[in-house]
């Protein structure tokens, strides 16, 4: 099952099946109920939200919701697709053209934190309801998410051999799902009042990783206890 | 508000007000009842579950249930009090007499690890259900929480300190938010069967961490766009 990865086009079928053309005032609103859907998920999780809290949030009828979708795990699929096609193929045109490999892990947690900080309740959204779809949307999802994962594995083995080192497939994937931590934990604690912004932030938290694993050719093997 | 850090002794009060004395097979039960509320917070999400979900889980009544605690609230509080109290008494134990910085952060990344691997059900419903509980209980957890950030934050300058390397509060912040990022995210990624266990994880994360900060005396200040 490919996963397309631009932007999702966000077009109806009408009732009997064909496609709706024109339909920029659609696409539109759908974005709108969309925005709404990620508030109302955000506040009360995705379990807990109905489409009448929806209803509630968005002052449209149930009848003039069902037009744009027709159920909440579609909603759900549509925030989560939508989210995480932008930020890769925001990803793939930040590094066009850039071969530095270092450079290049460094636009990774720029892109991502970006993103991240200007979307924190989709975020948290698809942070916490990341299992919550089955069959075919549930597959989707995972086809684009596992493309990013596997972007970012990429990143790091390209890293790894510029500089010599020998990590293994273990190594490499603890490490970047260290950085995934790192990245999605900032949704439970950043304040834009007080914290820094996405540029600073990755800075530092790019100096950290890197710094991390490229000291790594000859790891202790200590253990602190056990 | 003083938090307390032992382990919480469960002990009910009885309807009059007087606490019921000789109750281990009363804390036994709730005991009992808080790993399967755990289960079932950690499948459904707090908000969706429901104490007749639970009920069904336990086979108790929903009578039955109600002379354990008086809502879901006070069980999610329970959890959530056990659950911080526990690692941050093991913490402690674990640093006596520990006096090298180094060794005393591997031992917070040990101890955090062990217990969230040992306990990923309960460790997910912490992290997604951090902001729900209100008023006492909630200042409660929140007192405990803020207490083993501020641990790691100190043992994270005392290192500084220790290495003669001149970290402001902002960039010792994010240090150790990244590292919570690192430990907390591995709820959604670690496989038992395939991945390392808490040691070899422990001992991987604490270079990557411990590699990541140490060089930072001279750090670069070169931001990667925008």
């Amino acid at each position: 099952m490919a996963s397309s990865v631009s932007t999702p086009r966000l077009r109806r079928s009408a009732p009997g099946g064909e496609t709706v053309e024109h339909d920029s005032r659609f696409d539109r609103r759908l974005t709108e109920i969309l925005a709404c859907a990620t508030d109302v998920f955000y506040e009360k999780g995705y379990a807990a939200a109905s489409v009448r809290d929806l209803s509630r949030a968005t002052g449209m009828s149930l009848a003039g919701l069902y037009h744009y979708f027709d159920s909440k795990e579609k909603l759900l699929y549509l925030i989560q697709k939508q989210t995480f096609s932008t930020i890769l193929e925001r990803l793939r045109e930040r590094l066009e053209g850039v071969t530095d490999p270092e450079q290049r892990v460094r636009i990774f947690i720029h892109n991502h934190l970006e993103y991240f900080l200007a979307n924190k309740k989709a975020m948290k959204v698809f942070s916490h309801e990341a299992d919550v779809l089955t069959g075919e949307a549930g597959s989707q999802v995972r086809a684009i998410k596992r493309e990013y994962y596997r972007a970012c594995i990429a990143l790091v083995e390209d890293l790894g051999r510029a500089k010599g080192l020998e990590w293994g497939p273990a190594e490499v994937r603890i490490a970047v799902l260290s950085l995934f931590g790192m990245v999605n934990w900032i949704y439970t604690w950043h304040n834009p009042r007080t914290d820094a912004d996405a540029g600073a932030l990755s800075t530092q938290m790019a100096d950290m990783f890197l710094q991390g694993i490229l000291k790594r050719k000859k790891r202790t093997h200590k253990t602190t206890q056990s």
